[in-house]
């Protein structure tokens, strides 16, 4: 006997739960759909060469390696090496493998991007939703296997495009039905000055802006520490301290970072400046809400950075970001080009949805049919199948109750399964061309000609 | 620079292609849930324990296994073994992975009933769209990773659910447009009856059924070629010929399958006798053909088994199959639970859809949008931003020029997207309250009241 549980840090998702990811992955695909975003799905394994190097020391680790197969495995196992040979094995771990499961949907972008040149439109807007995987240790809420939901547009430096991307993730969360979030939004220029500023060598801004992306989790005392650990010098310790600190005993409106970032930084960045102001005004958007806080983790971003947090509720942390990545395409093709995207995390919105249960009650309710027939006797059985179909026609969910049990049993099992309507098709109902239908709620039932029953049965749906 | 291809077997999906991948994945799932079938997922990683030995020697080798990591790595490959031990590592390439990649919907589904025995209604009725990976050697139309599309009913014997089963998958392919199919139906019992008759010994059937199962690609002649290298007995093999010989003679009805069969073996399982009969009076399915040749290359199947192939066009080989196999979730479980199942092959439907030209036009057409606005100038962009919002509600997929080119420029790129409409907003139109819509087939401009810009699109799109 097998173990039956799925593997560490996955999940298997039952009916109830995929019918609540479908509801809000449609939701996410027609909103961006109708923002002109098209749809790209890459395969989950990539050559690991593709993925190795770049999401950081830490990412390599964490990408799932797959062993390599037949002559290439004996060749690297040792099977046919010599005994004095053993030494280059011992040290060859990563020759074991030559593939690995996409660990983000930037990356596959990029390479099939720098692939597909020719074949794409010069601006290509895409999303993707797909599962990545992570060999992290599992925890509450965090998987090894999880969606992510993305959406990209490449081939422009245009605000416009920061634009509509914060604007087409609003509405995504807005038709979802939330109201309590915030877009966050700061410029990797902007956080360079900072930290040129406060004396963070270039070398260090990278480990720096990890730890400083950890504010809202570890808060400032934390992030100190970590800087700290990290070998940044006491006095920019400090400066960070005081800086990040003034802001936080402030609201963290748009007035107040200027004033904090213009008193701090004499003058900043005139560009880094007329983004926020671009964004802002063009946008017209009450979420967006600047803050310099904001680092995000992944080193490849280049201009604006954005996190979607929520403002009410237990749940901490972000839903989703993105940024400004112009550098990252130019690692696979001859030339750079500019992009831009925003990463929705799929899990993370249900959690919170299913919280505060925010699913229309269809979704929530999870029944596997609209109707169930029954089946009086192995003799009637070919016309309990035929009504079946005929109920089928324009789209009721009709379940047929498979054998010929005590009409006590089917009953019984159609309540289980909460199906609201249950056809009852004796051999009287068959010579009189009619069919019992049972509202199983109120328990009432009606007998009524066969060829009205689709009909019935639709308008008490609707009704 | 990293090399751009995606690893081999696997691909990328362009917009073009996930639209039609999803046009079909959405008709099965929309057929499958007026069934009553329920949506299931399971996770693309499963422990290896969970199937290594699920599919016979070839599967084994197949499974793409994942490296073992951190700890667990480093001892397996030595790095804290002494120099004496390293034969055991030699031998030990099955100690380097823990996890492996999904081979089929079916044994993650076993092992997710028998989980959750009880948390699931008695019958469970599912389907699963998801892709599976094997490590094939790649070849025209064989992929490393591809999607198979399942609908099996977990818990009853009756023939009620093999009947159901056949009407779902017809209803798919004749709502995908399919006319020139047959499904093929055999059942194991009736297959181990003629091989006990044609002397060849139990042991043996396994192997057997393989080579029978290629009847349709290799030949008569072929499988009989490769029963002999499998050392059954000439005298088999020569009956065998004799009986298949016949058959293939005639036209594979039902009653000619009857009266082969009788002839033959005489008598033959009453049991199956009657599947075959209820199967094909309660189905009342033109498509279902009796076929004794039918042997289905799996060896879990227990009863009835099935497979579906193109009657007309180039296309040979089978787009979906499936059966019975009672014994498969008793692996998982304590106890037998009976199950039948069928599986369609997405990547051979598509194929086959696409050489005939079976997409609706709009499929076929694959515009990113049904609109895209202008942009005038960087001061206007505020209001292009704002009309492409406007026209985005209720269902127009409106994409925005992100850059505020020549208006030649933009007009061009509009032409190479193929979007229908373009809406041009400069300021006079600003000024006056409106927008100019370009009908990018015919040519025609029009000045329209902004405010009715949206109904006018919407009434002109239809028509």
């Amino acid at each position: 006997m097998s173990k039956t549980n799925p593997a560490r840090g996955m999940r298997d998702f039952l009916p109830a739960d995929v019918r609540k990811r479908n509801y809000v992955i449609n939701i996410i695909r027609e909103v961006y759909e109708s923002y002109g975003f098209e749809p790209l799905e890459t395969p989950a394994v990539e050559n690991l060469d593709t993925l190795m190097g770049k999401y950081g020391e830490e990412g390599n680790q964490l990408i799932f390696k797959i062993l390599k197969r037949g002559e290439k495995l004996r060749q690297e196992t040792g099977a046919e090496r010599q005994e004095s040979d053993v030494s280059g094995l011992l040290s060859s771990v990563s020759g074991l493998a030559d593939l690995a499961l996409r660990y983000d949907l930037t990356v596959p972008l990029a390479r099939v991007v720098a692939n597909h040149r020719n074949d794409l439109p010069k601006f290509f807007k895409r999303y993707q939703i797909q599962p990545v995987w992570r060999a992290d240790r599992p925890a509450r809420g965090r998987f090894r296997e999880f969606y992510q939901c993305d959406v990209d547009a490449i081939g422009s430096e245009s605000v416009a495009v920061d634009c509509e991307l914060i604007s087409a993730v609003t509405t995504v969360l807005v038709r979802l039905g939330f109201t309590d979030f915030k877009i966050r939004v700061n410029h990797r220029r902007e956080l360079t000055d900072i930290l040129n500023y406060l004396g963070v060598s270039p070398e260090k801004h990278e480990i720096a802006l990890v730890s400083i992306d950890k504010m809202d989790k570890i808060g400032l005392s934390g992030v100190i520490e970590e800087l700290e650990s990290k070998q940044i010098s006491k006095d920019s310790c400090l400066m960070l301290s005081d800086f990040f600190g003034t802001f936080f005993e402030r609201d963290r409106t748009s007035e107040n970072r200027n004033e904090v970032i213009h008193h701090l930084i004499s003058g900043g960045d005139l560009s880094v400046e007329t983004y926020f102001q671009k964004l802002i005004a063009y946008s017209q958007n009450d979420y967006i809400e600047p803050d310099p806080t904001l680092a995000r983790g992944l080193s490849y971003y280049t201009g604006g950075i954005f996190e979607i947090v929520l403002t009410d509720g237990d749940f901490k942390g972000s839903i989703g970001g993105g940024g400004r990545y112009d550098g990252l395409i130019g690692m696979f093709g001859k030339e750079q080009i500019p992009a831009c995207g925003f990463s929705l995390g799929l899990e993370r919105i249900l959690v919170v949805m299913d919280e505060r249960g925010m699913f229309p009650p269809e979704i929530a309710a999870s029944t596997p049919a609209d109707v169930m027939v029954t089946v009086w006797s192995e003799e009637t059985l070919a016309e309990s199948l035929r009504l079946a179909n005929e109920l089928r026609q324009n789209g009721l969910r009709v379940t047929l109750y498979p054998d010929a049990d005590k009409l006590g049993k089917q009953m019984k099992y159609a309540d289980q399964i909460k199906v609201p309507w249950v056809c009852v098709l004796g051999e009287n109902e068959i010579t009189e061309g009619k069919v019992t239908i049972k509202n199983m709620q109120t328990g009432e039932q009606q007998s009524v000609d066969r060829k009205d029953a689709f009909n019935f049965l639709l308008s008490s749906s609707e009704g």
